[in-house]
């Protein structure tokens, strides 16, 4: 079980590495949403996202004997960079699995924090076998992007900062993938807050959470297609008890209004966020479900995009 | 003399309407120039720039007699914008004097705040002419963009601001056009921190005020051609004078370096900045002057920008 008190730890671990992020406000969006919107600008914090806080909580937390074996994973997204940039401020090793087809910028940004590279097929498979044989061969410790009491902790820290910054939040919302994010940000908050609302907002084309609670067992993320490319993957067996006994809602979003919130954070709280930071925003926009007047909190999960490619232009 | 009484006055009568917008560090920055930079975050501020500042200083320092007749401008960038929001929060009328080939969004910014425009021909006698006009019939109040000491207190009040946060820096940046943020920067950081370095940075493309300070008397800006599009018009009367005694060196900056240093703060701090706000982050980039090693704040003017249309991509 994790609680508060797991959070506050992993607050105090990650105090001397991470970034206590910023909280905007901005008229013009909570003209457009209806509500007064707090934004939690992770897309500050170290490597550019909400990650560095887990990988950071997880590889502080290693015993010195462990520490020296490093850490492993596998990723292509934001956690890599992560756990890359934790090794270094440790200074131990990080060995990261990457599909081979990984765009080049994404390899670039994990070997420039360090990370020790292995590529492997683009199968689920493939980057098993490949981490379990890196372990096996290292005794390096694995950190999940999100299956991962440590993880998950340091994740809720940012809803923490945010909470003691605006005490009075009516709601807060993330973006749910693997569930991370959400599922520490709901134990903090809850902890914190027990009337607060705890809603998640998901890609309409990437509806496995949504279809995991309505389901009430978890459904696999099968063939997703979005923009918002840090939510493909499926809930995990440590996140999917939390969301189900915390979360009130999951809000599904069109392609069309990730993007138009993605551009509107850009153009009018003049702060660049990524596609899958942009989801909650969306969910505001489309109002499918009422929230009009309300004190949200945001957690803008991250803001990693390729300038050279906006989904807006054509 | 505009002093630093005049400063925190300005202050004391924009509180209630301006942002105090944050002072923001950025370690990719810091590598990249070598110094240790203080962002202070004008592009946050209301209208998306430090133009408001001055204009609110302005419009709320008029006696209830002349906000009963309004008041004017002409401009078709941030002061515009600033001056119909600033108007509007006081409940009086904004006129606004821009070119008939001024950009649509840019006419569409100032309609929305409550700006009522009149068109003229793109020339600056049609501009003076309609403006003295518009005085004629209305008794309005002409807020000049840059040459008006109340603006020019205005635009000292982000300075206060930032070394109130950040007490210990050795040296602030801005950009320079007609000199009101530099002057007001200029007044407020060597009233409040003696030793300071005050240093400018312009378009190479647009070095009027570099050629001033070198010749000792104003020199118009001739047909200038930057992608800094803030900062074409000429140093005034009262901001020349100040610019003389106070700052130590104008930098001139090439575009390469301007659109290098706007996409480098996107990438890297994730925060939109409009070119004319990259001026004095190219200025660090390109190195002609060695700052390495210096506590530096730079004010980012601005950070309104065609969303369709960015520098890098062609």
């Amino acid at each position: 079980m994790i609680g508060l008190s797991d959070i506050h730890a992993a607050a105090a671990r990650i105090r001397p590495y991470a970034h206590r992020t910023p909280v905007l406000t901005c008229a013009s969006l909570d003209a457009m949403t209806g509500a007064r919107l707090f934004l939690k600008c992770e897309n500050f914090q170290k490597v550019g996202a909400f990650k560095f806080r887990g990988a950071c909580n997880a590889v502080f937390s290693l015993t010195e004997e462990e520490a020296r074996c490093g850490v492993v994973t596998h990723s292509s997204g934001n956690h890599a960079q992560a756990l890359a940039l934790a090794a270094r401020l440790r200074g131990i090793r990080a060995y990261i699995v990457m599909p081979s087809n990984a765009p080049t910028i994404k390899k670039a940004a994990v070997a420039g924090y360090g990370g020790e590279i292995t590529f492997c097929e683009p199968t689920l498979e493939a980057r098993e076998t490949t981490t379990n044989r890196i372990i096996a061969a290292t005794g390096a410790t694995l950190v999940h992007p999100y299956n991962d009491p440590l993880v998950i902790a340091g994740q809720g820290t940012a809803a923490l900062e945010l909470l003691e910054e605006v005490p009075d939040l009516d709601m807060v919302m993330t973006p749910v993938g693997g569930g991370g994010l959400l599922s520490g940000t709901a134990i903090a908050a809850k902890a914190v807050s027990p009337h607060i609302r705890v809603v998640a907002a998901e890609p309409e084309m990437a509806d496995d959470a949504f279809r995991s609670l309505a389901a009430g067992r978890i459904l696999p993320s099968v063939n997703p297609k979005t923009i918002a490319d840090g939510l493909l993957t499926s809930l995990g067996e440590l996140t999917f008890p939390i969301i189900q006994q915390h979360i009130e809602q999951i809000i599904t979003v069109s392609e069309e209004f990730i993007i138009l919130a993605m551009r509107s954070v850009w153009e009018r709280a003049k702060i660049i966020i990524e596609p899958s930071a942009a989801v909650p925003v969306g969910a505001l926009l489309e109002k499918e479900a009422d929230f009009s007047g309300l004190r949200i909190g945001v957690i803008l999960s991250g803001g990693n995009v390729d300038l050279e490619r906006l989904p807006w232009l054509k």
